[in-house]
């Protein structure tokens, strides 16, 4: 383990952080009709709007949960470009009833220039964002690393079987920073993309090392799923959700280990398997459980 | 059946457009490893930048499998307000090599005021768009409609037993408009925008009524689904997939009738439960086969 994880000193094998499916402000109680016409209650995943502001200039405002939103804020900036890695981040406020962050930096930031970028493609339909995060592709450089078969069963199992808003409510994606065979942060959001960027910048804020990382994912491996990884340095991306081709192509030329379909005993990997080490015997892995299913209630 | 349908012409029962599994563009093979080792093949989705223009000006460049490039266009500029239903279009262009499709329309838009609000939300993990759009369910003005219990299970039987790109290759989303117990139109994306919007630019192109008709979608119901549906002017939606509690307050707030987890003989309505009629005997439903099941691969 890094001496990060160390000094943080989790209790051993939990997590860092784990979902709060308790949480009074994650979830409401809502009343309707089921099926055969009986008034029914469901829980419902709540999705506020935060206001993210870059120093003086109002960025976007994002869909969430609200569990973290400094960490949203610091991680969405940094997914952007809009935020370098050694960018000094001097304060990041919050503001509840504005439902605003705020993150100031040292050096004068350039989001015109990235907002001009982001303007050009943000329709797209899964958020993609194009601009020079291309860049990160072209330039990306990602450390050798291993991702053990064990580790990766393990992983998937204690994910499915971790309480969250997921099991609670539906509806919602995870995304798992990983080490090993063990899982270290779990965020969870409505978007997907919240839930990677919260986890970005909670690395960003705990100097949380990427290179012996794995990244896991509910939400499918997408051009953008696949960017933001290889921003975040980390090596290995995994996700039981299938690929689309151009996930697919820029994870070969990022050179980023890319898993998807993993379900039970079964994975499919359309990259970087270079860095897979198969010491699992499969017959002491269990088919994936009904309960532990995701019911595609994600999207 | 509305005239327009009639005036269609399609064989009895059948979709006026569904998915075509079989075009060669729409997928590729990809070759990798599976979780023994092996070399493995995979079908996965293509996903391709379409670049938007409204008469002159650069809209967005959204991901889309590029199936229906001016259906996608026409029904973005409507779904982000960028587009009055009642503006005359005169020609939609699209360029195959350029990767880029053209709407003129008789009058002059404003585009560059909905420009301006869309800037401010572009970053929303969910692709919500609010400024003006907020409008539209405040102004909505449903009309009355029923939905038959009994349709609601012929529909869902036979779109989930309808060849698709989603059974081929995974990773994708499905958007469907019925009226009655008949699917319509069945359009896949890699982006669940993409395909209600082609949805939209196909109903304006084709003069389809939305008052008689039946929305469903496989992704969860967000604030965006429900914010489209009611622009759309279709008072019924219904998805596999689950809530959000914004989602249901906007649709209650424009009189939607919100349906959702429907599975098998499962639903839960949360919005407009008085347009369900509960016609069918539950007794001759069965519940949703493993491999009908979409398998949480959309995100």
């Amino acid at each position: 383990m890094s001496d990060v994880v160390n000094r943080l000193k989790p209790p051993p094998d939990d997590y860092l952080l784990k979902p709060d499916p308790a949480d009074p402000r994650l979830t409401v109680r809502v009343t309707g009709i089921d099926h055969t016409g009986a008034r029914a209650e469901a829980s419902v995943t709540v999705e506020r709007p935060l206001t993210i502001y870059l120093n003086a200039q109002e960025i976007v405002t994002a869909m969430t949960i609200g569990d973290y939103p400094e960490y949203l804020a610091v991680g969405f900036l940094l997914n952007q470009n809009m935020l370098r890695t050694d960018d000094v981040i001097t304060d990041v406020e919050y503001d509840d009833d504005l439902e605003v962050v705020v993150v100031r930096t040292e050096r004068a930031t350039n989001y015109e220039t990235k907002l001009k970028k982001k303007v050009q493609t943000s329709g797209c339909a899964q958020g993609t964002v194009f601009g020079d995060l291309m860049d990160v592709i072209e330039n990306a450089n990602l450390p050798a690393a291993a991702l053990r078969t064990s580790w990766l069963y393990a992983l998937t199992h204690k994910i499915n079987t971790t309480p969250s808003l997921y099991l609670e409510a539906g509806a919602i994606h995870g995304s798992i920073l990983a080490q090993g065979d063990r899982p270290l942060i779990y965020m969870e959001d409505v978007g997907r993309h919240n839930a990677v960027d919260k986890i970005a910048g909670y690395m960003h804020r705990h100097d949380i090392l990427a290179h012996d990382k794995i990244f896991y994912t509910t939400g499918r491996l997408t051009s953008e799923m696949v960017i933001k990884t290889v921003r975040m340095g980390i090596p290995i991306l995994v996700s039981r959700s299938g690929f689309t081709a151009w996930g697919v192509e820029l994870a070969r030329k990022a050179g980023l280990t890319l898993i998807g379909r993993a379900r039970g005993k079964r994975f499919l990997a359309l990259s970087g398997e270079d860095r897979i080490i198969f010491d699992q015997d499969l017959d002491h892995v269990e088919d994936e459980g009904r309960k532990h299913r995701r019911k595609g209630a994600e999207d």
